[in-house]
């Protein structure tokens, strides 16, 4: 992804129950996270009729960075959240997890997704009364729960899951219980795991890794999983439908080292790139990938086509948030920050630079430049995906369609735009041959702008975030 | 107050309607409430259909340290509060103004008092659905106004007075007005004021000097006063009821710089420490007063008793939250670090106190022994409220029944036990009669034990807090 | 002293030998001092063959605000100074105490005082080779103490002293012994005391009674005292001279409750305020002081001319370094946001109004604005000190010759210009009659400008300062 | 490098002449060698007459956060400096570079290197009255070059550089100059640009390329380079010596972007991962190396040996220096915080994995551990260096002789120590065969114990240190 401040997950959940000191797994878990969300996190945690909540703006271990706010998050219980968020001190509110309480008992929650109809399930529940104190679409669920008249909260979130549309998954706390649920078509993952003789669930088990913890299964999709000390409830209350799994978390979001959707990502990744060497041959000296995310396509593309993987650019490991533009006028110098290209293995080259996305293009264009003022001879850009024409509803944050390079031009128009000598999309096919699963498990609404799910109009997005 | 740590008012509030960047004055407003909280800041603005809020845990001046915060605070509407809090992490989410949103319309509000019936409204607004996000009973005004049917914020929020009970002094924010409220009984003050075109509403009217603001009148109790490009619209919507002014306001919580009530502080204050010398005479050669709060009653002593007034003891300006105590065993460290006692003064004088209350008597305790070690040959402690014998219910923090040395201890074992050569507390009646208003207009519950309102069972209170 | 951003002694000096966690004592000493210099502070340590060192800007308690700095500062010996320093990030290098190495041996110094000869000294070691790390002439005393062939650094010390000229109270840590001096006039303050089987050194005496420690006496002008496991050794190595102590000390500098140059200043300052009623005597209701500095002498001109002292300026608490002017056109809110006038004193009232001095007048001018706003009739401004027309080359830092109003305007021009009914300054000779110490004692020469040390042309000041 | 806290070059040096705002470019250049240390910076500039300086503890970007400090470094001179250094408060005072003053004249200092005859320099220096406020030996510089009695920096500087032994890429500023200088065995990189109508030096190429400079050359060991209004001017006051440069920059520290000592560094590292295949080959299934600096030499290693390269290891990027060990006996978790092992690439293939360095050797144990678990079925370590059996005394950190593991054990003794199936280092005689330079330019003393210099007793070390 070159455009890295243009796409983002939304999030990361995480979920512990029955461990001792259960904030620190937690803090391990989101830490593994970590590249679904950088810009929040907390973790709320329950135990011997406590509740504790502490989140802040920031990276996991900068939220976390006095050790004295994990150490006071008691209680063997716990749920933690990371997340992309909008900039801007308002966007404080809105950090996760939520806690409240009802009818004196508390609830919390974590959620990954996005809903489609929460305009209109505001509207009804402002119209009821109900408050809202943030204005993400994740308080909903609170409000829905808190207002069924059932007994229990795995009951009332249950109820309350019916009136929802779109994306989720979700982990609850109660003062005694995790509740895990995703939504009925599975956009977002959401997995379930063994530690010593408690439980985890985690958006992706390189989080379980991490601490050690043992991949059971995915919480399939409809699913609603509670966790006690009775052992795990689970249960279908809601309609079946299609699957729609977002088939971008294998092409960038998640890490290669995770099982999504029940498949390693990093296998996927790599025989995304094989297709892309079928699809779009070159005749080259090397192929590169863009680091960290594509240099698993690039090996696939290497594999593929027998052109030899070098390394012609390096990550820089010390960009921090605050580094200073100090406006000397040097070219493309946000991209100079991040990575450098190494001339040794560029000059005179014919270069295939493997990407997983072009977003807008802007910086895709400042690397062909790089690429090219270190030497390279011919550039030859793949992308293991193919071409986003149209924003996502379920959960992605991307900029409006009419900024996505895909949505207004056609490919030979970009790639005269990038300077490039050829440009290869992977076709929408090649793509869904890839995963095991069936093509029809797919959400590729970005790369067809056919959705899954009714869209209100969008206007209805809108309006929500003016709220 | 030399037991400075004992007692607080929880809050200030201050309100804005009508001047261009009235965060600002909202701030400096907020900076001469300062002394009613300190714990914690908070502003909310609104203009062309925006609102934007900011505040943290601190001072005012540290909560808006970097300016960039006020900046972004744009619109000629504000309200702001600041607020003494129980530490801890937790208490982040009480910090106000609170801020919510219902039927797509932001209401945002500021609180000084207390109400005595909300575990029972809570319960009532929980099972009806409504979910809490705090633990702070301000939280109540949001829910009943959302709840109300009616149509306008105005009317929502009379609606929802009607069913409170207890003390409070309120400012809201609407996108389009300023709303401010005063119970029935006008437990804690509420003033109004103009400033050029546009109006201000503060708890005390410092926070209008510091601006340049005209005091117009009180807001009265039972009112609920509207301020919006229609100029001032006032209702009475509540049943009327005794008034049942808190006396403390005069005694010790407002600056004596501010009007209250109708009267100056100052002046009210050296009556206080007039009619004390009248009714505890001592053969003394000099006064001094504990800084700065007891410094005016002290002057009063003086005038009346003719002893010579004194500063026997300077307040260090330098204490701030971060001081160490470097435990070297040093005795009576906290109250060293507070005031230095000046020997020049002290040595070999019989001394009269004048303190403005004694709360556990710790402190008082270990002032005395610094004026004593200071060479003082005779100390005649002299406060100028009577004895403190039963919490507050109505917005001041106090400790519980059995901390009050003065509900555990009769005075001649006070003065023993504080070490003094003689002891006298001003009585109710002649505390009563120092201001011009009618003695009955007055709330001394934490004098009489006797509560011009109902309190549940002692244990609501607890309930609550746990919630 | 209204413009108190105006005068500033330069430092606060504190020194312990033999105490267990000595830089806890010393922490507390220059809490006691920080009225001496708020902007940076520090403190060095020695004990068991090690030295620590630890310093910042800020208060004192700002500076040592984690606890873990002033645990790592272990040793039974310690040095500590506060400081005013001018801002920006260059000043880091010059907090005091500096820390160096020769011979493999430690020394370390924190010093009061401004040497004559600095540059001079500097030039010529700076020809002999030595470098410059700090733009501060007491890097000079470290300099001349290195250079001495003598084998101890007590007796390097005095070979260096030799050689300066100018104001000096030092302290000097070495690795087993505190070494103290004051320059052969006795410029600054410096005193000895005794703390259970070890002793300390202060700049005031307050420093010591916060700790518990007991005054013992002044350390000599031209003394040298060494105190060391052996005890306490004393020698006079310089020249005997005339006494110059600074009369400033009494005027404003000192703390009320300390002891300096062997007199309460606390009861001169009362003298002064006594001899200024008489000298000059005003027709009026009520005195009030600019607090807190001025009360002193505002209550002796209130017992000796009989009219009534009151408490008419309350100073704020609550003014941080961080205040933000928010720049809304408010008149005078500098002056607003440290003073608030209590209107019920004031209104109506003729006021004498006792300050210590006036520098530039600007805040003056401001605070007599602020009294006639809040309803004076009448203001009469006294000013316990005389006429300041010339700048101090012996520690205290003054704006420019120019700057200063007496220096520029008669009496009667700036009685017109800060618009007050009547405005008198002691007399130089009413002021050297207050002390008990014989008139010739003391450096009046910012009222006289005649100085008792020959001071190089002016712009050796400027040059240091350039370096 | 998998011991990667266990080896570190102290530091990084870079210098402007010539360029309005030359410390924005310096700020650049830092970030670009931040791999050269990263635990404090600091920058220098010069112009119109004056000198700033602003540095402190942390990486560039965290230094310089606030772009205040950037803006106040006026002038079209700069140098800036990046380390390495001891934790500590104490190692405040050593953060460079240094800035002095001698006879009126600043100069600051950057240095990377290591002085062997510091002890006996600083003795001679503290004799003659020299005082040193840090405990580094880059502070002897300044002191020789201020005892000269020569009238210009650059002639005061040649004269000083006599008398120093060991180590020393260092780059001076004056008020109107830069100066370079190289020990004549040439240690450390040191190269000189272009950058538009100026100059600028830098220890590696890369910080060249960030802001868009032109290599030129390297400075000469035993050159003495002056940049300033006039030109370059170049000496070579000191006697000609063998080369010693430090072959460790090529297998380890400098970035493989860079051109070091005239060459690749990516080139030579890619040399002698093929040269490792050649002697120690494997009979794997894939090759993958420890991220990031390790990648270069198994991609030699693979291209030699035909074994398919492979990601094995995705190094986190979310690492801060904040990261806190919850501490809940999660085995090696400091390794899993750092690296996450694709288990889609190691699961059931045998492995060779190639690192440039085993230092400890605690490190490489857990990282063997964890892609054992990843379900590797054989590891094949392969080092693209010697053995480290002694440590380095010309700027490069390292544990004492007896930490490392190779110069207590065989390598057979390694190998089952780590538990890995076979171990491989590189020869001294391939390791010196890679760079085009001739085998006796280089120190391979680290691998040898053969020093270029004679090293004075180890104890000399610890003195300097204490001091």
């Amino acid at each position: 992804m070159t455009d890295s401040k243009m796409i983002h997950d939304k999030c990361g959940v995480f979920g512990v129950f029955g461990s001792q000191r259960a904030a620190e797994l937690t803090y391990l878990g989101l830490y593994a996270l970590q590249h679904r969300g950088q810009e929040s996190a907390g973790i709320v945690t329950a135990g011997n009729g406590n509740v504790h909540i502490y989140k802040g703006m920031g990276e996991v271990n900068e939220v976390f960075a006095d050790n004295r706010h994990l150490n006071r998050l008691s209680g063997s219980i716990a749920i933690g959240h990371t997340r992309y968020s909008t900039t801007g001190a308002s966007s404080l509110i809105n950090i996760q997890p939520f806690l409240i309480t009802n009818r004196s008992q508390k609830l919390a929650i974590g959620h990954n997704g996005n809903l489609t109809n929460s305009y209109e399930l505001r509207r009804k529940l402002e119209m009821a009364g109900s408050i809202f104190q943030t204005t993400s679409d994740t308080e909903i669920f609170l409000h829905l729960a808190s207002s069924s008249p059932k007994r229990t909260w795995f009951n009332r979130i249950c109820d309350g899951l019916k009136q929802v549309k779109g994306s989720y998954s979700v982990v609850f706390l109660t003062e005694d219980s995790i509740i895990a649920a995703r939504d009925p078509q599975g956009f977002r993952p959401l997995c379930l795991g063994k530690y010593r003789r408690g439980y985890v669930v985690a958006s992706e088990t390189c989080a379980f890794d991490i601490i050690g913890a043992k991949y059971v299964r995915e919480i399939e999709p409809g699913e609603v999983l509670e966790i006690s000390t009775k052992g795990l409830r689970s249960v279908f209350p809601l309609k079946k439908q299609h699957h729609a799994f977002c088939i971008f978390e294998y092409i960038y979001f998640a890490r290669p080292d995770s099982k999504v959707f029940g498949e390693n990502v990093d296998k996927i990744r790599r025989r995304l790139g094989r297709q892309l060497a079928i699809e779009h041959p070159a005749d080259a000296d090397i192929v590169i990938g863009i680091p960290d995310s594509a240099n698993t396509a690039a090996l696939g593309y290497s594999e593929q086509s027998g052109i030899r993987f070098e390394i012609g650019l390096i990550r820089n490991h010390y960009v921090g948030r605050t580094f200073i533009d100090p406006d000397q006028g040097i070219r493309d110098l946000d991209v100079k920050i991040k990575f450098n290209p190494v001339k040794g293995v560029l000059e005179g080259r014919r270069v295939v630079v493997v990407d997983d996305s072009i977003v807008r293009g802007t910086t895709s264009m400042k690397l062909v430049k790089m690429i090219r003022s270190a030497g390279a001879k011919e550039i030859h850009l793949r992308i293991s995906a193919p071409p986003i024409i149209s924003p996502c509803f379920f959960g992605i944050d991307m900029p409006t369609r009419r900024e996505l390079i895909a949505s207004e031009m056609t490919v030979p128009e970009i790639e005269k735009y990038l300077e490039v000598d050829s440009l290869g999309y992977l076709s929408v096919d090649g793509m869904l041959s890839m995963p095991s699963l069936p093509n029809g498990s797919f959400c590729v609404s970005c790369f067809t702008g056919k959705y899954p799910l009714k869209i209100p109009a969008m206007n209805d997005k809108l309006r929500l975030e003016k709220v």
